[in-house]
């Protein structure tokens, strides 16, 4: 079996538990308050911004043959980042001088440690996973939303067929890489895969209960960190 | 006003939170529950050995005059290491295959990241505030618990003499560091410093209320993540 | 003074003899012998290549402000190996299975060092000094040479007056981001400064004398380390 | 055939070469100029402090098996530098202010970047290469040098058995990396060994020639890099 497939079949039950996640399920059924999506799209905009230099350090690694690709995803980050400007413009939401809850903060670090550290199969199994993890949840709320809603344009980004060839092409390079390695960079590379569906989770989950106790901007004083705590 | 002291004045009502967390008084009334110590210990032994990296990559970029520390610094931690080993046989608790919980991993990416991506004296401000709130926790539990309890080995290394002098010296140099720096720098130490202060009180959070939910260990199928989300 | 002037009149008698280099200034004059330059068109290509991981290492390090700036690099970077490929291609210059000459492969090993484990501002300042240099190398040539030479349109990419609007917008950053920082970084910039024109020169050098005795690719039985000893 | 064995047998040509290097015959046979020898030292400690970042770094990427061992380096590297520093007092060498050569600040680059940037077992790979250089080089030496020559403590230092004995760990080590690896790690392996054979050649080369124009230390005026081309 091919890594990727054979990983997605190991973690299937936190996959759906993923997909199935009330943020998810209640943007498609067009249930969720507006300062709740407010936040995730604060919190996520910053994530975007966070990626490049994870996709950077990863670059620098490359193998020749990935290299104009992931140039590529730099320039997708660009666009994301403008879609949020934009969608953020159109519905009064202010991305200015947002802090990252501690989640997002730590899944930032993770992917930044990963690059580092980590071999280059490794760091790209991490942007396969947050990827294609991205692209399974939207488009579990494509299904159901209405079009009209102004979180479409989401919602169409990352569930559309322009970004399911993307996640397809990475799995084909994934499972290139993966079908060269010895079996403990292997092991090392389904360590996390696991990880980065955890942490994919995680994010939802401080989004979802994240509104109700937003992340104080001056001074510390709220205990910014309570919201991942319910 | 010197760096350090300036920031523990800024983060004054968050360092107070740290050091009353319910973990630290109830261990240091003796009310604290065997399993919920037991984490802690399974999970910062994790932590300790996730450190050895990180002093590993500042040491690389640390200036001539700091190596010598840094290396004892290493030295130090296979100390705690073998002081961990010796309380888990002393008391029956198993420290093999343990995985991390999501905010322990989350910290030790955080240190890493930082190593790898910020300046040396970035990197030190970080160490300085983990080692810092390490003893200023773990003194408060030295001024009441028993003695005879089982975990007062680790309330007085950390608590104790040796450490705070340890602190200390830190200090110094952390302060001499930002002495030389520009304002661009010292603001991103201020970041960091603050960062380190929410990732210390969310790791007590995580041993106070992570023994309600083990992380599991086979499989993924228990929801490891939901530990950190009560 | 600001930085850049005062390094560059603290290094002007080395960067005098860097511009005056025989490689130029028979480039200029039309006497190179159409192998040396070859030599050097097989060894730049590799360094325009190795240079791609250089900046993406900075990148993640990056100031926000600087991110645009420094993906744009990265695109003239594959425009400038299409130019060695189009200019390959013209004059029957074979660029495949080539080994990078010992000088060459140190400084490429010098750019992603000085990127992993400085300052940003560290890094910057390698980035601008080489542009610099080669900016000034090749506008020498510009002065004097045949423009039906084939090596023209590399004179003029390097030479030209967009390139120097890049180097200028170079130097203005370079300057303002020194004119913030503390005396020891600004004394390590001034180190790494000084060691870039060393490569630089070097480099130079190899392409002037490596053509006598060309890096074998198979095996290592020619000594190809020999080509930087004369 | 083990991995390190495969390579010594490819590059065995080179390695010959390096071990009958003119420095190396000449300091056996007690012909070496002082102002030779004294130049090899004030550029070989710099590269045995310049070795701490370079191991740090790998200590990072470690697997928890090499980690004891790797810290075990570290303090022989200490222990090394104490021997510089006995022998230049009791023989009247300067070790303060030295710059490095440009083949040895090359040298530590591709070092640096390697630990960096590769995986483990590429780091791995150039670390025993130059151990298992400097063991047999030295050997060489320690067949027909004077006992009561200044350079004997230098000699069996790297010459001796213990240092064999380290060496031999390194490559039981290294063969043991290569045999859990893929084809295209162990190509690349393959590269870096071949790289670091050239590396050291230089080094012995610029220890060699170096002497005729030493380094000079204030401004750059004497052309620094000129020692390297003869």
């Amino acid at each position: 079996m091919r890594f990727a497939a054979e990983q997605l079949e190991r973690t299937r039950f936190e996959w759906q538990q993923m997909v199935d996640h009330p943020f998810l399920v209640h943007t498609r059924d067009g249930t969720i308050p507006f300062e709740t999506f407010a936040t995730w799209m604060r919190q996520d905009y910053l994530f975007a911004d966070g990626t490049i230099p994870f996709i950077s350090i990863l670059l620098a690694k490359a193998p020749e043959k990935h290299r104009g690709f992931l140039s590529g995803v730099l320039s997708m980050l660009q666009k994301e980042l403008e879609l949020f400007r934009e969608r953020a413009a159109a519905v009064g939401v202010d991305l200015r001088d947002v802090a990252p809850l501690l989640v997002n903060h730590a899944y930032m670090q993770f992917l930044l440690a990963t690059a580092y550290r980590e071999t280059y199969a490794c760091g790209f199994t991490v942007l396969y996973v947050a990827e294609k993890a991205y692209h399974d949840s939207w488009r579990e709320v494509l299904t159901g939303i209405d079009r009209s809603s102004p979180w479409s344009p989401f919602v169409e980004n990352w569930g559309g067929v322009a970004f399911a060839g993307y996640v397809t092409h990475l799995e084909e390079e994934l499972d290139e890489l993966a079908a060269d390695l010895g079996a403990a960079e292997r092991a090392r590379m389904a360590e996390l895969f696991e990880l980065t569906v955890r942490y994919e989770i995680a994010f939802w989950e401080m989004a979802w209960t994240g509104t109700t106790s937003p992340e104080p901007r001056a001074g510390m004083q709220d205990t910014s960190h309570s919201s991942i705590h319910t």
